[in-house]
């Protein structure tokens, strides 16, 4: 009856549960490997992802889709069928010989950025950079052909599926109306204000005891999942074994934490995706995009909400003692702060979309053949002056090379981030239209009603719809609008 | 040139790496993940399980295997292609459905086993175990042709290749004739002894810290290995990522650090072997008897040592505080308690052998088709009888029912744990001809030397000869003698 498509569901499932021990191994590295054993580790992973590519494109792949889409499938079938032909056109058609040079031209370019972004070497980064640019170009023209999109495009739509550069030069031409009037605004309003700083140390066991409490609050089920410590926090594993990261600081608390928050947000669409597609692609979180709306949503939308801050108030004091400082009314003064920096993850909710939209803009015109990467710090200065006023003239450590995305030679990635506040804040509005009284809920700590709206709107969706399709369901077909994040800033740092 | 040698250890390679893969995550099962990951976990690993059989059994291996030996190769590329084939005859002709059979049985056995134990119900467990038995059987009885072996002898050249039960038997029947009077003098010697029990509780922090100090004086290299805790202690991971675990009691720190140095004598033996050899089976540990040995040198000869508890007492009191109990001497009494009991991991060096000769000698009657499941408790009770002079009827918990390896089919193993015992007694004996004063290398902490020994005769040599061979090499051709080990016991518990 079916055949074609129960084998390519075969398949998939073969890949999820492979991907589940690479997962696993990755999250390993960050944690707990040994220093020594990189090599070895590296090797071992590259061979499952060979495996895996492999397995992806085998012979029988194509056939099985053309038979499948003659076969009588339901609309949930069909949904997958869709989904797993998407993911074989973004492979099949790329050389093995490509798709391995990109690996090996990140991997030397990711290793040596490390030594030379600490001594602002943007020189010796060109070097490697280059490589990575080029066989990023040829992926992104290769599939450019087959997506019928810019090549841009074919490469953001590896994280948002179908996305286009219209879409979002729209969306951040408006937030560039508004945002440095926004900033200005904010900075003027705040300069009078008295922050107390929070006097460490913050013994890093009690932290933790304070991030899980925090977890619990946000209803991370930890017997599928774990918080642990790495360099660069995270959230992976897979649905059934969900591993966050977070980075500790004896003398701040607060960054750990909210990052903590941020993960948990991720955590939970994962922890929540609905169990009967495990394994399937339908089965998987929608995209990157929303993917970050609610890691978001958690953490600008809930976490920092005033509200919400007064709960946390007597929860951190509970375990660090009392202080001036650790009063509601300042904490929230330091989880407001604007303050434009060169930095885009020291940044803050109103200054963060300007550091995504000077990565977007240029990281668009050089997959586009527009600009040639030389030209690369020139334009981040120009940008960067323009958006947040600051001087990176020269300063690459703190400014093009600051980021690990570009030396992995993950292009279309960063609209993700913006796109994902623009969400949470449009879900935000929805739920406080939704509920009863969302400010006593969150008062009251009774964030299940909140949770529910997202279960049902966003979580068990899955991958089940499109994007745009997920998004009309939830908006009501009103689709994604940068005012409800206007709103939300405006209401927030201006008020 | 050698090209079908060349595919053979690119296929060895790969097998190598998702190996490492499959150690990790064992590991992590075994320490970190969460409560309800297992079933997503076990089918993961399972899909890899079965990738890397298929890669072993796939059909080029046998004409690769048939060329290579036509091939003009090196004694080292010579010893490689033995060891694979030999890895292929243990695997080509074993139906893939009996493969899975036996992994099913296994499971479900398993894990049922836990709760079957607590419970005392032998009549369950059997149910289950009469599957396991009925495919090991089926197992055996094939590789027993293609091998050339009895039934039970080819399930122990899973562990020790080439082990015949002649050759155990006689070791077994020697340690009988002297064993039962051995442990009645030592239990007389001791009976008017006075011993003193610490007292804790001993926080499992700094039980941990003095693991780690301990483990470092034993050369345990940190940047290629880790300690963490796990219900069931083990040394897992790959040479150039050992992880090994303990099992902490806050009222106990003796169990967990002898258990921690029994594992660094395993993980010494990973880290130690050879480097260019990584990945091909000549660069693997020789096997389970002589790995084995290796941690009971660590643990019995060198941990037990009364010199080494000289210089343990001051690391513990550090740690812990002073107590009469503390003193070398009394924890020297504490360690060479000998006490018969029913359980063979919780037994003490002298009266452990005769645990394993009970096992040994049901099972190879069982896998020779000599009794019949239902059978075993009987046997069971007889033979515990004559040597421990322990009563185990219907105590099937602290009986028959205690260890993994039956439910988990792991039949012809347990004799390693008595060979590894002799080994260790014998390596000892030879190192202190060959050093200056071993007591005063002892008690200077000074073990370089020993180590270099170990390193030079067992270690760096990996696989690159039998067992035999190797241990013809390491002890000038006497082979194995069970007469140090019996001067072992004596010296230490009758002098």
């Amino acid at each position: 009856m079916s055949e074609n498509y129960i084998n390519l569901c075969h398949q998939q499932n073969k890949i999820f549960r492979l991907n589940h021990l690479r997962e696993i191994c990755f999250w390993d590295q960050a944690t707990n490997m040994p220093s020594k054993s990189n090599k070895s580790r590296g090797e071992a992973l590259a061979e499952l992802e060979s495996i895996i590519h492999e397995i992806n494109i085998n012979p029988n792949t194509k056939e099985w889709i053309k038979n499948a889409e003659t076969e009588n499938l339901n609309i949930i079938q069909k949904s997958n069928l869709r989904e797993i032909k998407r993911n074989w056109l973004r492979r099949h058609y790329l050389p093995v010989s490509l798709v391995k040079n990109i690996l090996i031209a990140r991997s030397n370019c990711e290793l040596n950025w490390r030594k030379q972004r600490e001594n602002n070497d943007w020189k010796g980064f060109l070097k490697n950079f280059r490589e990575v640019v080029k066989y990023s170009k040829e992926k992104a023209n290769i599939l450019s052909d087959v997506l019928c999109l810019t090549p841009y495009e074919s490469l953001m739509d590896g994280y948002e599926q179908g996305l286009k550069e219209k879409k979002v030069d729209e969306l951040f031409n408006d937030i560039q109306l508004w945002l440095p009037d926004l900033i200005n605004k904010a900075l003027l309003k705040q300069q009078s204000q008295e922050i107390i700083v929070p006097k460490g140390p913050f013994p890093i066991n009690l932290q933790k005891e304070l991030c899980c409490k925090v977890m619990e609050l946000f209803g991370f089920d930890f017997n599928r999942g774990r918080l642990d410590t790495s360099i660069h926090p995270f959230c992976g594993g897979v649905p059934d074994d969900v591993r966050i990261t977070t980075r500790f600081n004896e003398s701040k608390f607060l960054p750990p934490l909210f990052g903590t928050i941020h993960e948990t947000g991720h955590a939970r669409y994962e922890q929540n995706l609905p169990e009967k597609y495990y394994g399937q692609l339908i089965g998987e979180a929608r995209s990157m995009s929303i993917h970050e709306s609610q890691s978001l949503f958690f953490e600008m939308q809930l976490g920092c909400h005033p509200k919400f801050i007064e709960c946390l108030s007597p929860l951190i004091t509970e375990k660090f003692g009392k202080q001036k400082s650790l009063s509601s009314k300042n904490l929230y003064k330091l989880i407001t702060k604007v303050s434009p920096g060169f930095i885009r993850v020291d940044a803050d909710e109103v200054t963060y979309p300007a550091h995504i939209i000077v990565r977007y803009e240029i990281e668009k015109k050089l997959i586009n053949n527009q600009i040639k990467v030389d030209e690369v710090p020139e334009l981040w200065d120009e940008k960067m002056k323009n958006l947040l006023d600051v001087d990176t003239k020269g300063n690459f450590k703190n400014g093009v090379l600051q980021d690990i995305h570009w030396p992995e030679g993950l292009f279309g990635y960063f609209p993700c981030y913006t796109l994902g506040a623009i969400y949470a804040a449009q879900w935000f509005h929805i739920i406080s239209d939704e509920v009863d009284d969302i400010d006593q809920l969150i008062s009251d700590k009774k964030l299940e009603p909140i949770f529910n709206w997202l279960k049902n709107n966003i979580w068990k969706k899955a991958s089940l719809f499109s994007t745009t399709e997920l998004v009309n369901q939830a908006t009501n077909d009103e689709g994604l609008n940068t005012k409800y994040y206007k709103m939300h800033l405006e209401k927030r740092y201006l008020n």
